[in-house]
């Protein structure tokens, strides 16, 4: 028996959701400041972009992998600098500044300086034709490429005649930068949140969850006390976790108990989740269940739907526990990859603090969820408590039935977040009824469960 | 392997429910006898209900606990003994006379003699403004205090003055009382049976269930032989079991197979099922198997909507399978702990037949269900033993095709009621085609299943 | 590890479909060549057709069991030679011609040879009330008896007067024959499929299983190599199988690992499916993919439903794992078990086809289904490999999304039927993705399921 009654101040401070709103503008401000930097697998934007979220949060730490360090089926490619690069029209027009939109040019696009036919240049255009007002974003990592991304309304005006092409870049042995916030807890489980610092100009896919890390990170800093240590990281998406991974693969195998890939977190249009490749982890278990309170009708994805970093935590081999909560899931909302992701359109401060929120209540659940155990045979006299009214007459029973409830299912093998879906409560109301109970000396609470016991089965309910 | 075939006797006596509406009668004249009892948690009223219940099954045994014992987390109150209650009006008129209706005394009210003012006196009276023609059920057992209750249209019409109040009432350390029928069976196998003895007036939130007991001692007494051991309790509510489990409770935990709380068994609206708080116990199948067969749209309730004994009976570390089989359920129909629960409106006998009914059932369930091994490797040829037409043609096959079935089932590790279930037939018809294949030594039984054999498995059916 | 990717020469042999139609064809011609033989428990008929099968299938082997072989609660009977049978009318007429059509005699008639009434008669006429055109099939196998079937119709024209009756036949100690193919593969398991040679002129229920097993035998035979190896019984119904089992219960019970009984595989009408007695077996998961994928609105029978050899294969103390996949099931079709069971109405070239390409799909399954491993941790680099474009724009990761899913799932614990079914692909499809990825080294497989590893977890799909 493990009795491990959280703290009042950490009830008090984990359960408070005042300051949501407040999250959600400064998660805002983040984000704008974040917005013009050129960030890509490896390069300048991505340290400057470090280097803001250093300030926000000092603690974390910046790691440099250089190019050709292999990891697992991977090598990490060379560092990409670009300065400058357009497309001159046959009547002198610039098109396609990368000074004006950085998604113009393909990402990793290799230096080029010439004068091509129109016919030449389509070779490495690239637009949507189902979206004609959208500029593509479109990067050719591993593969020596250039292009151009623009409008399709833009590509059809294109007259004949020689096209001058531009692009100011490098590509060189270099390195890879990513960041690593770790926030101890007092026992050695870990809590891995990921999020990714490679795409350039894109609001919800991207940007939503590198200021949601940040703002959860400072939230979890300021509380009282934490079970968990929280690994949160800034990586480039793909080569970043398999690069983390090929270092501290055994240490994560060991330590995570529940993970989760932060992005598109920042729209007000609906919540998402994506499970972890198992499917029944604790990350997926705690999702739904905070999912399944804050909007019922989330989408429910499964894992053949998935896109994005649990790609590699839950590949097979790795299997780490990394589901997904998003609000509008990637690849499925029109302004996708695409110069529409925008701050102010897809993503908004009440979109950002839905998110904050989703993994706000993750947290409560991953730091306080536990077994209560009722410290009486049959039930304890309610009344001498004056926890049961004087008078007994028809609906006093049922006025105090949560209590009940409660009472009855701390058998040691029942979750405090399976009472609060049982009951259709969130978890701080029945935390509200645990502490009256504790306060009471009615309860204890183990934070594994107990052995030899036959369950409650609350399935029928 | 062993092969414990029930008598030929047992069989027929115990699927023999044309009895059912004698039975139903006969509850119902006991009901009205001890209608106009004042029963309470303690008290003259319980003692004269039991002397009347041993009259009916005189093994019944009276047990006294006097006030003070401490049963777990609770104490044995003070007797009460009230002799009479009412309030004189203004206008000199006798209000709320106890002797007229038991339910005007709030239970276990102090004596008082007093005179008060309309304003004082309203702390004092219980009505309800929904049902203004009911007076409610009210108690105060653990906390001192007095009190009438009276319809809401009485109440109306009060008129401001002064209130004379006169109640005649003593608390004094004495004795619970409750009584206990153990019919013993062949094994060391327990079934609990329990209802409560402390509802002054209720006839079907209390009366029927005391009835029921009686009947079921009566049946089970005569029946030829029995597998279990039969414990039926009248206890007052809550306290009742939990003093009868903090000294017994090693015992039950040990020994009872099943149980179930006898209340509501007498209405005829409505079959109704409160699983125990594990919900997968021997009491919940049974209770399903026999619902199921015998009103498929019963209602189906969940632990979180118990209000009786069973709260103790499972509650944390005690865990005994008992669950509940009722008519319509406590606190879901609208004379629910009024004066309007009455033997003839709401509990009449076919509903008290419909009940017997149920538990019969659950005792057929109990004591006859096994597991049937069939003799033969492939089919018996049954063309022999002229359980199949001489000759075959189109029809002749599905026409055996329960007797196939049940053979084909007979694997060891199928249950009797199971096979039931799966015909959609009543366990008295599959256990004629039993009988048949039994006296043809084409079966035997196993009262335990049979381990490393792989289950048929019924799921798609 | 166990790496066993077949050979590409057994890859397209065995998902090779195109010779369906040819298959159909060649199986309705066969069954035109059987269909006049009359076929019993035992007799002349009997030889005949194993004899016509054997030039078929060289190796088919007869075996003979004389008449008072006992075989668990069964004896074989004696054999039946029938050379003639008739009856003439008052007016000279000739009726229930044998040699017109051989269900007019009752199967098993012992002779007779004598003048009735017609009233006396009509104790051994045998026809069929709501289906007034056709003749039934009726046999009285273990029990002395004669008899004539006859279309309703026709009987309802009978006058009164003296009928004589004349059946030719003999009853006498000889040998019950059925005919066994042994085809073998790799490794000790064994894959059992039954049909059944015993019903005269009955197209679907019956001649087209045996045509059909004929037609399996051959394109098993063909194949580059085999893992397991194919016993495939024509036994006459019930008593063969029985027969069968006596003498090979405990090898069959070590080496099967899946079965089905054919029969009705040759109608146009739809799919069917009869479960195991288990129900879980590798029989019938692979059965509802194959069906699945074939056919989704295919029936989905109980094992109550049954009705052929599965009773024996699955009998309890035999429980074999052994399903049945047909086109339309066994008495749920108008013409089932009458004269109207015909070659040309109820069974096509294109039905039979269709019954030969489910279980060419179930041996697809049988013989290639494996578990793959992916040999890299985390994602393989695909771009380098060719197997990803070269530049990612909006789409492209969708576009090789099967791939992807396909190597998240080779986690060991998940099989490539699963992944078929997961992907709503047929298996072939994912056998190609397979081919590509083993080509690159990306996988390898497992035969055996791997342990210690968290399975993936498909149920959300």
């Amino acid at each position: 028996m493990d009795n491990a009654w959280p703290s009042d101040e950490l009830i008090e401070a984990i359960f408070d959701e005042s300051r949501v709103p407040e999250f959600g503008a400064s998660m805002f401000e983040l984000a704008e400041e974040l917005w013009p930097l050129n960030r890509s697998l490896t390069g300048a934007g991505n340290r400057e972009t470090l280097a803001i979220l250093k300030r926000e949060f000092p603690d974390l730490v910046i790691h440099e992998v250089p190019s050709g360090t292999e990891a697992f089926d991977w090598t990490v490619p060379d560092e990409w600098a670009i300065r400058a690069g357009w497309i001159k029209t046959p009547s002198g027009e610039i098109l396609c500044d990368f000074m004006e939109n950085n998604l113009h040019v393909v990402g990793y696009s290799e230096p080029v300086n010439t004068t091509l036919s129109l016919a030449e240049l389509q070779e490495h255009l690239y637009s949507l034709p189902e979206q004609p007002d959208a500029i593509p974003y479109v990067t050719s990592y591993y593969n020596r490429h250039w292009g151009f991304c623009l409008s399709e309304d833009r590509r059809a005006q294109l007259q004949d005649g020689d096209y001058e092409v531009f692009i100011d870049s490098d590509l060189f042995p270099g390195s890879l930068s990513f960041g690593e916030i770790i926030i101890p807890g007092d026992e050695p489980s870990e809590v891995l949140l990921s999020t990714y610092i490679c795409h350039p100009s894109m609001a919800n896919n991207e940007l939503s969850g590198v200021v949601l890390a940040i703002e959860l990170a400072k939230w979890l800093a300021a509380l009282p006390s934490r079970k968990h240590t929280y690994r949160i990281l800034f990586v480039p998406e793909t080569i970043g976790p398999i690069v983390y991974l090929s270092k501290h693969l055994e240490h994560l195998k060991k330590h995570v108990i529940a993970g989760y890939v932060l992005t598109c977190v920042g729209d007000d249009r609906s919540y998402s989740y994506i499970p972890s490749r198992n499917g029944e982890t604790l990350a997926d278990n705690v999702a739904l269940h905070v999912l399944k309170h804050l909007d019922p009708k989330f989408n429910h994805y499964t894992w053949a739907e998935r896109q994005s970093d649990e790609r590699q935590y839950c590949a097979p081999h790795v299997d780490l526990p990394v589901a997904s909560i998003m609000r509008t899931k990637y690849a499925s909302y029109p302004e996708y990859h695409t110069s529409l992701d925008t701050l102010g359109t897809v993503v908004t401060p009440d979109g950002l603090g839905g998110g904050m929120l989703a993994y706000m209540r993750v947290i409560q659940i991953l730091e306080l969820d536990c077994y209560p155990v009722v410290t009486t045979i049959c039930e304890p006299q309610l009344g001498k408590r004056d926890l049961y009214p004087r008078v007994s007459i028809r609906g006093t029973y049922e006025n105090t039935l949560l209590l009940r409830n409660i009472l009855s299912w701390s058998d040691g093998v029942t979750l405090v977040s399976r009472m609060a879906d049982q009951s259709e409560e969130n978890l701080s109301v029945v935390y509200d009824v645990l502490r009256q109970l504790q306060h009471h000396r009615l309860i204890r609470v183990r934070r594994h469960r107990a052995e030899h016991v036959v369950p409650t089965i609350l399935r029928h309910d």
